[in-house]
């Protein structure tokens, strides 16, 4: 009997931001890209990618009818991403796909651990207990200042309330994702996108190209 | 200007057991014994207790349709307890009524920990994030032998399932809990629930008029 040859695990791209960045328009991009070099996408987004975690995300969406405390609000994110971790994301990586999520526990950092103050070391714990070894290979950060966010969500529409103490919360996930990109050269990479779409969208296609010329050649077998 | 007198925190009382002990029977039980004595009762349960706890609750009900790991379930039950303390069972206690909870954390030792064998660290992590230094003062554990708990469970239609993995499960359940009981006699007070439901009134009886004696020499004034 001969073995089947041990396929090389996929690469796991996660994307960040905060408000107005240009996310949701440089997902579809990212992953049509990637495509086009052959490469087999699964995108998918965060909170969310099962049936359960989709339950999940509307109760974090319900908040209005069923208020929650921030607490409650990071274990619900932990417990949505357990299940996606599990059954979306460890099988795709598995199979040898690339997995291409719209957020992930950077997230976690900036929005409930700096924004809502509920402090690194939760999140951390959380992470360690949920994801074991799993963490992503490669960050996209969109980047941009608060005000300038603040004024795309405003022409969407998006914008419902703004008052000084919102900016601050706003500028503390900007800076705790701006101090994780630091700390972590090696996975990060920041996009600046303050500029128009076309420029962002050509910094993300000449720093996937980088990325990908690393990936072949360190085509190492990996296991998490 | 007077100050007003700093009233007594009121007692955290939780009810737990394994399935079939007779939980929800003596519930209402105990609850008309305190209030025949005279004091407020907030009764409760978990998970459960405000309409955000309530939501995860059906979440965790909706199993069949979105399963979910066991860690999600554990982290579904610490968000909804958050809310239950923050909401209900802080604000009550400083009110100085009585708290009467049908299962608390030990639940989650018992079941998560123990039975779906998550082990205690996690359970410990979560329960210091979660709740500080709130613990429960008085824990009633209805026990009997799974056998037992099955038996009144089937008169009943309740179960629907029964194979040695499940027997094995609950016998871990039961374990965990008098496990806890042992290590915390101050707190815990085990009531045999394998005799009939007027014997086992007649001990939870005895016991809460004992432990009502202690509760009002000890008239500390407590702020958790």
């Amino acid at each position: 009997m001969t073995e089947a040859p041990e396929m090389r695990r996929g690469c796991f791209l996660t994307v960040e931001g905060g408000e107005g960045v240009g996310k949701s328009s440089n997902m579809a991009f990212i992953a049509d890209c990637l495509r086009e070099r052959g490469i087999t996408v699964r995108q998918t987004r965060e909170p969310g990618g099962t049936p359960f975690a989709e339950a999940v995300r509307q109760l974090l969406l319900d908040r209005e009818s069923a208020p929650m405390p921030d607490e409650a609000e990071l274990l619900l994110i932990f417990a949505a991403r357990a299940s996606h971790v599990r059954d979306v994301i460890k099988p795709a990586l598995a199979r040898g796909e690339w997995v291409l999520c719209d957020r992930f526990t950077d997230a976690s950092y900036a929005y409930q651990g700096a924004g809502r103050e509920l402090g690194e070391e939760a999140v951390a714990w959380l992470e360690q207990w949920v994801q074991g070894s799993l963490r992503p290979d490669l960050t996209l950060l969109l980047d941009a200042p608060v005000a300038v966010g603040f004024a795309r969500a405003d022409q969407r529409g998006a914008r419902d309330r703004f008052e000084s103490e919102v900016e601050a919360f706003f500028e503390r996930i900007r800076q705790a994702y701006l101090a994780r990109a630091r700390a972590e050269p090696e996975r990060f990479r920041v996009v600046d996108a303050s500029h128009g779409l076309q420029a962002v969208q050509g910094q993300i296609q000449a720093l996937l190209d980088d990325y990908l010329k690393q990936w072949q050649v360190s085509g190492t077998i990996r296991n998490d």
